[in-house]
Parts: structure tokens; sequence; C-alpha cells
């Protein structure tokens, strides 16, 4: 198989840990005889340093002539400061509205091996198996108005929570997709009892269920929703909601595990050019030390080969990789006991090996 | 001392949970020598149950007669098909914005005798003490438009997240003078990465800040706020934020310390009529069976004598039964080993005799 691949490391450590995923990409398409095509762009700080814009013409042109994205991160401390126009976000964000990337999947599952590093007790994580599928181009993230305004005439500011029923309605298809695959339960996020939006959803919502009748549909308030993620993470098969909802309790089911470094994401368009990035951000403190975790972006290339190019051999093949790599004790500085620690390069050639 | 309080138990255990509190009231006034007179008002399911209004004028009219007000909790599947505004929650809402209740309290602090009740590993939750003060009659609960419309031809729907200047800063302002007489911290929560209302927040932020030199402010985006309120809830002091941020981040910082059933919140007018209420619903699948935990209504209760009447010995006074009564091993069902529970009335009692 033959496909290109374009790879935007950003900033801080998505440098470091797209490099090592690099290495392992190479290694499968040795194994498995395909041709993959790194093509790289410029994204973040970064491209705001090089081209003064976080997302450049000649970025989103390699995107678009490219099968598949691999992200590595992007922001830090420089560009805090700077106008909104010149900020990494702005690439980030851009990206996903210029792609149509409507529809980020956030696995979060438990590694046996990393039990431990929950800040959750053993018995609430242990067996943790769901997806959040948040929607990723709508919502207070676009809506205009987004401005300071005179209002009965006192200073005020505006953001506008927007939605439009089909892009309500696509996400929700794509949880039951998923849903459908899975353990059939749906758990739709909102916020029914104050915004007009979340009525809307949960309609819907409901519109949806009715053509999957083999999944189960669940109404849950954001609050509550909230709530069972830290109470009982467990009774989760499917999360769906909307963006700034869905930007909230994926991080915040990020922590479930424990392991932040190694959870992967998938950012999905409707034209079949998908993005997949590390959870993580760009981590500037411990940028270029070699010390990052690589195995959230390396996961997320197995999401690739699997979502993009149908490669499940070629995904199951790294994903036990890293599970043997972790199995054998390996741990970058993240996870590892003090003055354990394996490098980001280390960890990468020992997964490599695993292959 | 003479005080008036109105009492509004609305639907599920509040009722249960208010006439306990209210027994500790009594026994506080006859033992300091206070007379509090006890209003009783509707509200919620069982105001649209006998008044076909989730908010009669009555209930507002014994409400701005009183000097605080201490509510017990609303909502119910009886009525989560009605149309919006016969909906118990447009009870509370309405509430809060007639008699301006802009700012909610929300300590969270462990209780050293429910350590083992959290989710959470003991080392994360042992020794957590902090405020949420979150903005409560402004933002995405009240801006308007809040409606479906036709956008570009399409089907589409809107909820306005809209802030006053005025409104920002004052919730501020509650943040730091509470911060000032606690451990001089402020955590900011805002989105500012995305909201032009979050930029706006920042600046005033930094505005009040200027006013309060002795107390240090820290800014946080709402995604990392929801995963360092797992990660290292014990760096929080106090927590400001807009009143959806609020709403989630509060509900998932009620799961730190394990015990849903032992938290108060205060809701602040700047007229000085003060609201208080139990942190948890209306748990209508327990209501009326006396199992229900009235720890948090009574605390409520507590805050109300420090907040509202300046009973600082008082409030103290039933903070210390309560202590005691849980060191002896006391516990509702919600805490509880199996067959080890005691019921609502009983703790009350307890609690009463150790006063
Ligand atoms: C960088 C930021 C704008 C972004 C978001 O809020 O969507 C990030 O938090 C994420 O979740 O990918
Ligand atoms: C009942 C509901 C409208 C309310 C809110 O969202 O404010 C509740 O969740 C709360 O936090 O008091």
């Amino acid at each position: 198989m033959k496909k290109t691949i374009a790879l935007l490391p950003g900033d801080g450590i998505g440098k470091e840990v797209v490099d090592v995923t690099v290495d392992i990409l190479k290694a499968i398409a040795e194994h498995f005889h395909h041709q993959f095509q790194f093509n790289y762009g410029l994204i973040g700080g970064d491209a705001i340093d090089q081209k003064g814009n976080p997302l450049p013409e000649e970025t989103i042109a390699i995107c678009k002539d490219s099968d598949a994205i691999i992200l590595g991160a992007v922001g830090g401390p420089k560009w805090d400061q700077n106008p909104m126009e010149l900020r990494p976000e702005r690439g980030l964000l851009g990206l996903r509205k210029e792609l149509d990337l409507f529809a980020n999947l956030r696995p979060i599952k438990t590694f046996e091996s990393l039990l431990d590093s929950s800040p959750l007790k053993k018995e609430y994580v242990d067996g943790v198996d769901f997806v959040i599928v948040r929607e990723l181009t709508g919502g207070l993230y676009f809506g205009k108005p987004s401005e300071r305004i005179v209002h009965e005439g006192d200073d005020a500011v505006v953001d506008t929570l927007l939605y439009k029923r089909y892009e309500i309605e696509r996400i929700l298809v794509s949880a039951f997709e998923i849903a459908s695959k899975r353990r059939k339960h749906v758990t739709s996020v909102d916020k029914a009892n104050v915004l007009e939006s979340s009525r809307v959803w949960r309609e819907v919502a409901e519109e949806v269920a009715a053509r999957y009748p083999d999944v189960t549909l669940e109404h849950m308030l954001v609050d509550n929703a909230a709530m069972q993620l830290i109470r009982s993470p467990k009774q989760f098969d499917v999360i769906v909601t909307e963006n700034m909802f869905g930007d909230i309790l994926s991080d915040e089911a990020s922590m479930i595990t424990g392991s932040l470094g190694m959870l992967s994401s998938a950012s999905l368009s409707s034209s079949g050019l998908h993005l997949f990035e590390p959870v993580h951000g760009s981590a500037p403190d411990i940028a270029g030390k070699n010390i990052a975790n690589p195995i959230a972006t390396i996961l997320s290339a197995a999401m690739m080969l699997r979502q993009s190019f149908g490669l499940e051999e070629e995904a199951k093949a790294i994903e036990k990789a890293v599970d043997n790599v972790l199995n054998a004790g390996n741990r970058t500085a993240d996870l590892a006991e003090d003055g354990k620690a394996v490098s980001t390069k280390q960890i990468g050639e020992e997964i490599k090996n695993a292959l």
C-alpha cells in the first residue's frame, strides 16, 4: 500500500514524539511492505516564528495532498501574549475548520500495567474502556458574534453557541456508529435544563437513536457527567457531546487512567482525510530533553493505520509492541519511579524492536 | 438576636433534610437565646403541583421578607417532560435572578473521618481545602437569544454567553475578598484561548488583582482545571469562574471528598439576602425513606449563621457537633457500610445532642 502522511510536529515536545513515531511507521512500512511518504508542514508557534502565521497556506495544501495527518502539539508561553490571530491554537482551530474535522475521538482505556498511576483507586479504574466523541467544529468555538459590545448601556461581551441541526446530527451518527461496534451504549451529554441548543441536541439524539434499535441511548446532564466520570467511569461505553463540554470532559477523563502520556486521539472529517494526535499538549517545560513519552503519538499512528488505511494487522502490531514494552517494565519519566526512567528515544527503540 | 428565615424545602429529600435542619436551628436558638422565625415557601415541582408555577409570587415575597433563605432541593422525574416554564429548575434559576444571587460559594474540604469514601487515593485528598466561587446570574444561563433559528439557510439553534463587565468584576471581587481571608491564592478559570468573554474576564481579573497586592492570581484554562482538580486538588485555595464552567467544575470537585451528602453551599447577593443549600439534589429515588444524609443542609445552616447573621460561635457549635457525631462512627446510608446506617432523623438527633 502506498500512502502519503502529513506530519505537523508543531511546538514543544511535538517534534520529539513525532520523530520517534516516524521511526516506528518506517519499521511498519518495511515489515509489511508498504510505502509511506512523509510530508512535513509547519503549524502553531513554529509556523508563527517562521511564516508569521499559525496555519500557513502551504500547510493546508500539504494536508489536502495527503491521506492522513499526524500532529504533535501546539502552543507555549513564548506566544501567550500574542494577539489572537497570532497564537498557536489558532493554527489547530483553523485546521479543524478548514478540513471539517468535526468528530474528535478519544479512547479512554486503562493499561493493566499502569493501573497504579491513576489518582483514582484501583477498583474505580480497573476495566475502564470508553470513547469520548466530541463535536469539534461548532458551538462556542466558532459562533459569531464573539465580541465586546454595549448592552443595555453597559460594557459587555458576548460569545455565541451556534449549531446547525445537521452538525448535531452527524456527530450523533458518528457516536452511534462507534457504539454499534462496541458495547452498544451511548451517553449523550448536554445541559437540556438550561440551553436551547441542548434541547435540540436531545431531540436529534432521539431521532438518530431510532435508527439504531440495538444501541441504548442515555441522556446525562453535563454537571452530572463531570461527577460520574470520577464516581463510576466503568459505566460508560460511548460519550457524545458538543465542543466545549467535550473539551472539559475529555480532559477530565484523561486523568482517570493516570497516564496522559499514553492517550491518543483522532479527529475525523466526512471527506476521509483525518487527523491523529496525542491528547497531551506541547509541554514546553520538558521540551528538547529527550524525556517526553512518545507512546500517545505512536498509538495515534496506530489509530491512523486502522482508521484511515484499514491496516488492522499493522495497527495491532504497534499496540502489541507497546504493551510488551510496558509489561517489560519500561517507563518514561512521566510514569517511572525516580531514577528508573528510559528516554523518549530509548522507549521508541524498544517498541521498534518489539514489533 | 431575632431573625426570619425562609425555608424552601422543595422536592424529593428536600423536605426531610430541611426538617432535621430546622430542629437543629431551634436547638441553637434555645441554647444561645435567639429568636428564629421560620416562614415556609413553595418552590420547584412542589410549587408546580400546588400553584402551577415553579416560583410563585408568594415565595418571592416570603424570601424578600426574610433575613436568609434555606433551600432543600428541586426537581424529579415527575416533571421532566414538562415544558421549560413548568420545570422545577426554573424555580431555582428564577430565584437566583430575582434576588440577584450572583455568587455561589462551595467549600470543598475533606473530613478526616471520611477520607476513605473518596474515589481518589488518600494521598490526593488528605488536606484538600478550597472554595469554588461560581458566577450564578449571567453567561449562557440567561443570555438572549436562546432559540431555534435559520442560519445560512439551515435549521440551527443558538444560545448566548453574555456578561456585563461589572458582573465579571463583582464576582472576581468576591473571590479576592474570600482569598484574602484564606491562603491568598485565586485561580481564575476561563477559556481565553477561544472565548472573547474569557479574554475580558482575564483583563478584569488582572484589574481586580491589582487592588489585592497580597493575593496571588493564577489563570487556568477550564480544560486544564478539569484535570488539575483530580491530579492535584490540594493546589487550590479559591477557584473563581463563570456560570457554566462553575456548574461543571463544582460538581466534579464535589466528588473529590467522596461525600456529596456533606457538601454545603451559599449563594450570595449584594443586597445581603443570601440563600443556603446542600450541593446534592432532590434524590427522588431515596425520598421519603428517612435515609438521606441531612448534614449538607445542616452545614449550610451553619454557613447561614456565620455569613448572614455573623453568629460565628453558633456556626462553630454546629460544625463541631457534626464532627463529633461522625467521629463517633455515625453514618447515613450514603457513607455507611452495609447494615450499619443510621437514619436521617437519628443522625439529626445525634447532632442535636452533641451541640
Ligand atoms: C488548544 C485548544 C484551543 C484546544 C481546544 O480547546 O479544543 C485543546 O484544548 C484541545 O482540546 O484540543
Ligand atoms: C438545576 C440546575 C439548573 C442547576 C444549575 O445548572 O445551575 C444545578 O445544576 C446547580 O448547579 O445548582
